[in-house]
């Protein structure tokens, strides 16, 4: 790993351990590298999984392979490959995947289709099957690890192990979630893509789940950029082992079911921020508040397009007020706006309000919230109560260094 | 003016004067620089006008003013204020741009209709009226002076003036085009937008002019991106004086007509490449060639997520045939694409087809093309007839530095 991002927590969190989850790593050597480069997650029978993946129409097998899978609702294994993301490799890429799949059903006497598989590296050249399958025979007899090793295992160009974890009750029932997640943008390609994965010991339906995730993801995952390129591989897998003993959920309706999706959204919020946190040359994190949109959707897609601004990057990792680039940004969004009933903040100063500069606005605060490095941008656009918060980073010589300065 | 871009053409063309246009330039002082920052070009009665401005939700009054006036078809001037964008400036702003065109209109006893303005610059600062009413007196009494001067007094960020021409043959009579514009990017905030004049001696119906322009438009402007930002303020302004003495244009069956669209349209391509050949930072010009895509939109709509790419830009400036971040960019697009039947090539050589990487091509051309200022990068979706051809630049430190290390 290079320097650790300035954004980047203190420590790695310490995570409760979860009833049914087995964590392994091995040294596969997709890259030239010597740390472990293959993470194997073993789950008890019994497993529910729900999962979302890329939008991408350009997806990676391993992607498409864990949409096959994800409606069928069980799941035993974990299968994470870093170094290569097997993308665009055509029928050996879809090959390795079933290898890899194969050999853990044969190990674990389960299903294929019980067994998830992420990759995640450069990309157009298939993963060597041999390698694969060499790393997961010294995984499989490997010593289990805790999750900041296998956190590590999955990263590539990452600063930092990413982990985070909640918990809620049900019934009488304390159930623990704890999620992993590797990727320093939304996309970082040759090198990176957003993997997390969360485990939980709760009781619950594979369907209920799935809607649980479905809608965290959308307030969460769904909510940062770190340069608007959208991966082939982007994976977050929940998996349940159901070994807290509570009620099994089935329904919103039950008892914690509530608390729970909660918690999993809280979770998701924590993994999502780590990311952003180590965006490609980063050096401020920022949040984006809209309200008063035409509706919650609009009001996404004009905070993204904010924070997709180079314009609005640029000028927040110089640490310039420069809300004329906000207002471009949201002009240039597509989405119902008025120029003159929009109002703008940077941190809590309203520097521009009803179509024009706040004359006389205390210029003394916002230019100390922007020397801070977390920053928060509110957009009032005036027309209704759409809302949405989205999470980005600045734009800095780093990502360039990172991006150009680079050979693949 | 800073360092002249390395994509500059040599110097500026000899472009021909154009009947019934006089070009004048003065200082009216919007920043504290001690060039020429007001330009003002009067045409003679009878100039048809035609034109195209920003699909910006938040755009600047003048703006508006142009979009209320093109459609009444007739001009006889044209202010051009750089400094000062007027954006997001309320009524203020508005008043500022309704002084000018009384001023103008009372000076040549014309309609204030038939006066255009455009302002570029800061957003959010009003437009000083004084200052702009002693500049137009100044400019007013000022020696007529050539394209270069205008096109200088223009720009703004801009590193060279930029002019162009075309002609067509209108039955037996020859027409002239020339145009200037001004922009550094789609938009550059603070201190650039992308203005464009056209002028032409050719006697051409209003309604046929703009749906030439709109056409032209379609396929030149809306084909070029910088970095992704709209501006607030971007305007094409074409102005035909009717000089030339040809039967007047009224309908594209007119003899001619398809001559006169073409040179437009060619014009138009010109002052596009030249506003990507100063886009800030750049250090390379590339064009993206979209085939066989469902239409010709969606293969637009694909050219500019690729074009827009951060990942894509930054290994461009890299010289890094990095094809994975084209296919990734293609998966964002949000438009059909299959990613077993498309095909990428860099210059002239097809790195990947059908899925996955062309197996051993050969890379010295390739890295060749790469080293180069002109790059060309080919993507067949292998989908159907849509096509079309997008221009931007590469992401650099340049970049960062002109937008980022740097206060407003």
């Amino acid at each position: 790993m290079t320097d650790r991002s300035p954004l980047a927590p203190a420590a790695f969190p310490s995570l409760p351990s979860i009833e049914g989850v087995t964590l392994r790593t091995a040294r596969a050597g997709y890259k030239a590298w010597t740390r472990c480069d293959l993470t194997y997650v073993e789950m008890d029978a019994g497993t529910a999984v729900a999962g979302v993946t890329t939008q991408s129409k350009c997806p990676s097998p391993e992607v498409e392979w864990c949409r096959d899978a994800i409606p069928l609702g069980s799941a035993r294994a974990l299968v994470v490959n870093a170094g290569n993301a097997n993308a665009f490799t055509g029928h050996r890429g879809r090959a390795a995947v079933e290898a890899i799949a194969a050999r853990v059903a044969n190990h674990l006497s389960c299903l294929p289709s019980d067994v998830f598989v992420s990759s995640t590296g450069v990309i157009g050249v298939p993963l060597p099957i041999d390698k694969a399958e060499a790393g997961l025979d010294a995984a499989f007899t490997a010593i289990p690890c805790g999750w900041e090793e296998a956190a590590t295992t999955i990263g590539t160009t990452d600063t930092y192990a990413k982990g985070a974890s909640a918990s809620a009750m049900i019934g009488d029932v304390r159930v623990e979630l704890v999620g992993i997640i590797k990727g320093s943008g939304m996309i970082a390609p040759d090198m990176a893509t957003m993997l997390g994965y969360i485990f939980t010991d709760a009781a619950i339906d594979p369907a209920l789940l799935q809607s649980m995730l479905s809608a965290a993801n959308k307030r969460t995952f769904s909510c940062i950029t770190v340069d608007s390129d959208t991966s082939t591989s982007d994976t977050v897998l929940a998996f349940a082992t159901g070994k807290a003993g509570n009620a099994p959920l089935t329904s919103m309706d039950d008892a914690g079911a509530d608390a729970f999706h909660a918690a999993l959204t809280d979770l998701c919020r924590q993994l999502a921020h780590l990311v952003v946190r180590d965006g490609e040359g980063a050096t401020k994190f920022v949040e984006i508040n809209v309200e008063g949109a035409t509706s919650d959707d609009s009001a996404h897609r004009i905070g993204l397009s904010i924070a997709n601004s180079p314009l609005v990057k640029t000028a927040i990792a110089g640490e310039d007020a420069n809300w004329g680039r906000v207002v471009a940004a949201i002009g240039k969004a597509g989405e119902p706006a008025d120029r003159d009933t929009l109002s703008i903040r940077f941190g809590t100063t309203q520097v521009a309000s009803g179509g024009l500069a706040v004359e006389g606005y205390d210029e003394a605060p916002v230019a100390a919230h922007l020397k801070g490095q977390d920053i928060v941008i509110g957009v009032d656009l005036g027309l209704g109560d759409g809302r949405a918060t989205i999470w980005t980073c600045d734009l800095t010589h780093g990502y360039i260094s990172i991006n150009a300065d680079y050979r693949s």
